[in-house]
């Protein structure tokens, strides 16, 4: 298969993109990545390829478009199985699938909720965002990852969007580690796979982006 | 397997619960099902078989549970694969998870706007709520049902919600049929399956369920 074959329409520091990024290294298959101008005006091609959303990222195979990270995550799955995601058992799936819905419903929502409040306002949101941590911290338990012995479809879901949780950590004035140890600890060892480490991007760089979306939307 | 292996923790008025009672009797899987008393108390079972959301629908599986709707009609093609819910390439499985999730973001959430607002807000809900329509049926097309020539995974997703669509009809004052014809139709086809019309609550009902909740809500 050549490069060309595999293109994510991609922004650097969109998660949603990391995810997909993490998945096909994970996978080992060679990809392009174009990046969207998202501010400047989307491409033509993101708007033929995700009608509905005009949303990154989006995963171009063989020119069929595929969209909504999670979903891909499941195609890339499927299209690799080599290494799985997801665990072979159809409990040990729905388990897995469980927590990647979860994390999609509040993770990324409740996280910029602490930069885009102030006062008691963002106090309320810490302690809504802690609490979630708690519960995933929870679901992980005393394993190595989500995945059990090994990294798998939750941990892509959950780690892709961690490099924002510095910024999370300095607007909402918390840290981490105190509240969730062994969900800081996760972190540290899934920064120690290439998959991870080579992928993300700079957590300095993402909180200049977090201070200029703040300028630009009226929160500071 | 007796029937006591599978258990659906169940309310009556609720589409996500439907979703799961039809997709159970899609695969011909005998079930029992176990009525909460949402209003008065939830059972015991239900708050540790979903701790999280402490929700319906819940699956029992051999004492195993199974937690969020979508998540359980995975579940269930997995573990019954015939007949099979999702297509069987990577491609069109992807295809049928992005409408699902398209119709678990938007459906529901948008149609009870339409009885829980009035005047100028109402329309407004009305215009987006036949808006997203019109975007499934785009993705219908030409076809019998979303799954092609055959009933399948996004056809339970959404037809499963329809029954709630008498009730919007009446508090948005619009008729489904002059918006949507192919919809229309699909609806229709679809009533004619036993696993369908033998599960749908009756929508006069459903219509006076919507009125309780008003009143108990406040919003008359």
């Amino acid at each position: 298969m050549s490069t060309g074959d595999v293109v994510v329409l991609d922004f650097w520091v969109s998660p949603f993109c990391l995810r997909v990024k993490m998945a096909l290294a994970e996978k080992g298959v060679a990809y392009e990545t174009q990046e969207e101008d998202l501010f400047g005006g989307k491409s033509e091609l993101l708007v033929k390829s995700n009608p509905i959303y005009q949303k990154v990222p989006v995963l171009l195979h063989g020119g069929k478009a595929v969209c909504e990270s999670t979903n891909i995550l499941s195609y890339i799955d499927e299209t690799w199985p080599s290494p799985p995601l997801l665990p072979p058992c159809t409990y040990g799936r729905a388990q897995a699938r469980f927590w990647a819905d979860f994390i999609d419903k509040k993770v990324f929502e409740e996280g910029n909720a602490l930069w885009r409040t102030k006062g008691e306002e963002q106090e309320a949101a810490k302690k809504i965002f802690i609490e979630t941590l708690k519960q995933l911290e929870g679901a992980l338990g005393d394993n190595d990852y989500f995945g059990g012995a090994t990294f798998g479809f939750v941990d892509i879901m959950l780690v892709s969007l961690t490099f924002w949780f510095c910024a999370y950590e300095k607007f909402g004035t918390f840290n981490l580690g105190d509240h969730c140890p062994k969900l800081s600890s996760w972190i540290k060892k899934c920064m120690e796979r290439e998959s991870v480490s080579t992928l993300l991007p700079d957590p300095e760089k993402v909180h200049e982006f977090v201070i200029m979306v703040r300028k630009m939307r009226g929160f500071e």
